[in-house]
């Protein structure tokens, strides 16, 4: 299994979207997203997206030359239209704007139509929060349906991210980055693959009862929101917000609509850093002073396990599973790139 | 049982803050607020808590004559204290403002520090929603800990309630009212007194080990998360966004701190009404859409089942368990007000 450095995979990457097409600066954007994922821990979300976005490039559903670009604006708020232009690259353009008005304005509201496949929320959320700006960030897919409504027995919303990270002078932000969905559609088939059953209420099948059988989601099953009719509301209201409010709708494209909506706001907006950060220190610590539960070895707050794994992975280098790496280099060489 | 029209029972509850010496305008507020709140179907959060506001009233922990109070402002923000006053005024007051700066400035963002039990956070930003401004609210209760953080073994975290209303112009407002916490501890009474066991995952044992026992729960244990660790993250992030952020320790009282955080943004900000209305009726007609599942009778978006119970109330009236209306009879009497 080959281990890289953050900068020796960043160009890497880089160089395979410059080779698909992509002007060099925002190939060098979505390398850093990507890495950054693995330096997160999140591998699902890094470089074994490659071969999925030349793909989409292929197929014209992600345009590698386009920037995204404001439609309306005001001190507190603009409404960007990705392009289809590489989603990391829009999803940076948009925290940023959103960053931007935040700390001049206080609070601000940015939203994104046209928009390519982003990857992991947090990768623009704790961008925000390490500039000291608390960043909320929902995305609701409406074109692959995969979840059920709470008490439905048909798929009829995406796997709706939502995000929130918190800026935290003493350490990594406190981020959540969740999916409303129950269980992620791949890890599903990596049940199946393994011959094992999935835990209860995570799946039903095509006909709309419960099921712990992998199989039974790949034969026209569904995905159940996490949480019941709690995690079913949060995703409605991340397609409400990403969808109707901002007019997702009225900009379609190669898909029928692809939207984002950003909260954004200045950490520091009722208090100074130096009474917020004792104060978020004594929070934090309460909570994981508290003693651990059976099967755990202690309480992590949100965020802290990708903090783990990233002051791991800048000294060890980040491993990458072979045949994931052997899908990068056979997507590189698509786009006529020899990596090895 | 007896039942009761809408504004009898406000005239009713109104009465008592009156005598409890709360100034009528402020009276009726609260007394608006929890008929609302059984309006809602939610008689948890109604005319019940009567008793227990009184004796907070008795114990110095609500000032019924208190009004709460802009610390800091600007035209997109503010700072309120409670100053202790009748958590339901307070909620209308940070309420209020926050949809008026949302309508002057698109977005803003309302904080309160000293703020008494407000109830059903629905009440506020469903009011929000009923003037075509989208509304987040968060509480984060530290003084009386009940729910163990994931993977935790102690209590550390309130049930931790977030909610947000999307304005629905062809109906109720879209509405996500829920704690963070897996059931609510009253619930957990009930079963106890029924001899029912609780579903599994929502209880812990004062070891930390998994229960369905209420009495375990009783015994020292603890609440969960809903949804494990997302669940776990969003109350975190309730914490620290109604705590630290806002700078709600720094502004001690009665207890320790309470604090509620606003964000509030004007729904017309991207688009006009009449695009967005029928964007919103058709992403909401597309999930009712969906067939029921097995137990079920229907797909409800969220704020349905509420207005529901809205519209048969609205015809059937109120109707109030006796030994309710026994306590909140024993309740006014305490004041000096003979009910029956």
């Amino acid at each position: 299994m080959p281990v890289f450095t953050k900068s020796a995979l960043e160009k890497i990457t880089a160089s395979i979207f410059c080779s698909a097409g992509a002007p060099e600066d925002m190939a060098q954007q979505v390398a850093e997203v990507l890495v950054d994922n693995h330096m997160a821990g999140h591998d699902s979300h890094g470089i074994l997206r490659i071969p999925e976005y030349l793909k989409s490039i292929e197929d014209g559903e992600i345009v590698p030359t386009a920037r995204p670009e404001i439609l309306q604006e005001t001190p507190n708020s603009a409404l960007i239209t990705g392009h289809w232009a590489l989603g990391q690259c829009t999803g940076l353009f948009a925290a940023d704007l959103a960053i931007a008005k935040a700390k001049a304005n206080r609070v601000a509201v940015v939203s994104v139509v046209q928009a390519a496949h982003t990857g992991r929320l947090a990768a623009f959320t704790d961008r925000a929060a390490r500039q000291n700006v608390v960043m909320f960030m929902a995305i609701g897919t409406v074109d692959r349906p995969m979840t059920a409504p709470f008490g439905g027995a048909a798929a009829v919303l995406g796997t709706n991210p939502i995000a929130f990270s918190i800026p935290n002078p003493a350490g990594a932000p406190v981020t959540l980055d969740i999916a409303t969905s129950a269980i992620a559609a791949g890890k599903v088939k990596v049940a199946k693959a393994r011959h094992e059953n999935l835990p209860p209420d995570v799946i039903l099948d095509k006909h709309g009862n419960p099921s712990i059988n992998p199989q039974d989601f790949l034969d026209g099953g569904f995905l159940l929101p996490f949480g019941g009719h709690k995690g079913y509301a949060l995703a409605v209201i991340a397609e409400l917000l990403s969808g109707p409010l901002i007019g997702a709708e009225a900009y379609p494209g190669v898909t029928a609509r692809s939207g984002i909506f950003i909260f954004a706001m200045d950490a520091n907006l009722f208090r100074p850093m130096a009474e917020y950060a004792p104060a978020l220190a004594e929070s934090l610590g309460r909570i994981k002073a508290v003693p651990p539960a059976a099967g755990f070895d202690e309480v992590m707050v949100p965020g802290e396990p990708e903090a783990k794994v990233r002051a791991k992975r800048e000294q060890e280098g980040i491993p990458i599973p072979d045949d994931t790496w052997q899908a990068v280099c056979a997507a590189a060489r698509s786009v006529g790139l020899e990596l090895a």
